[in-house]
């Protein structure tokens, strides 16, 4: 699994010619450790001085922007091969025989149920991304003034992650049968990164202020 | 040595309450992640029937472009690990001793040599990443056009890269006793990403329009 391969040996493997891991694998681990540097802003405040003195219902926000973190960390890192995986059965239907009409049915069909897998990996990752704006907003506001470029940084990384997935949705909704479900992706994700592009340039602002 | 940890454990390194490794060392990683996208196209392209079309002088340049970036990853990888490294420095500086006013001095002094450390790796990511616009907008017009999101995704990391490199150097700046040499460092940043940002436009323009 590409999980449990090295940094190195990932980066090797996205620069070689096998296709797949390719952008919409990276965009996931992007995604992952855009999250996490939020985690890490969340673990350097819980338990510190300044934290112990905010009202308990701050408190409450800030444990339970970490428990957000947490499970989208949980929910991203496996898009990581099952993008991979999606475009490799596009890759296998691709192959099929197509020498009869019934092969050519069968091929047009595994091929479409392929494409459908490999849109909704990247608009599932569009979606789960944008949840993490929120607990990121919330920790670059309270969070460890040491560590609010780390929150900054995190921003740049979901916002980077959503413009991509939304390239990977856009690449593989022309292959789509269904126009209507194509163009309803492709819609979700640019209202998706208009919606989120002001909060990722707010916690930027905030961010950077105490810089 | 961080790079060769596993996606995973790397993940879950930065999401810990571990100051290090954090947005350093994740944007040097995002780079290496952005060109080795290129370097995927590059290596997609070179051999292909359309390729050996092309002109011998654009041959040529695609071939060079595919070392620029291979050289490119192999210099952006270490940041991984020297950025963290760099901040155990400063941490390890911090905690020397302040009794006496020779100690105070020789603190003063490893703490500043440590701080310019830190603002060196995120400048040094900042210069190479932007080696990376070119290379990526010539794969971009000429590379495959069945990987040509790969390359838009690669400029949205590259991009995203370099506004991640500016905030650590903007973060560590304020530190450095040489405020001439901190000016110059946030400069230089600033003006990179006000060249770079049409170059990284016109990379998801040319990709886009063939999607």
């Amino acid at each position: 699994m590409l999980v449990n391969e090295t940094l190195e040996e990932y980066v090797k493997d996205v620069s070689s010619s096998k296709p797949a891991p390719g952008g919409g694998s990276v965009s996931a681990l992007v995604a992952s450790l855009g999250v996490a540097l939020s985690s890490m802003v969340y673990n350097l405040t819980i338990g510190r001085k300044f934290y112990d003195e905010y009202d308990s219902d701050i408190k409450d926000e800030i444990e339970s922007g970490l428990k957000i973190c947490e499970r989208l960390i949980s929910e991203l890192m496996p898009l990581v091969d099952e993008d991979k995986k999606a475009y490799e059965d596009v890759i296998k239907a691709i192959k099929m025989p197509k020498n009869t009409d019934e092969e050519k049915a069968l091929r047009s069909q595994k091929l479409d149920e392929a494409y459908l897998k490999a849109i909704n990996v990247p608009l599932k990752l569009a979606r789960l991304l944008s949840e993490g704006f929120a607990p990121t907003l919330l920790i670059a506001q309270y969070g460890n003034p040491n560590a609010i470029s780390d929150a900054a940084v995190g921003a740049l990384l979901l916002f980077a992650g959503l413009q991509s997935a939304y390239i990977n949705v856009k690449v593989n909704a022309k292959f789509l049968k269904d126009k209507s479900l194509a163009d309803s992706a492709v819609e979700e994700c640019e209202s998706l990164i208009k919606r989120y592009e002001p909060v990722k340039d707010e916690i930027l602002n905030t961010s950077i202020k105490n810089l």
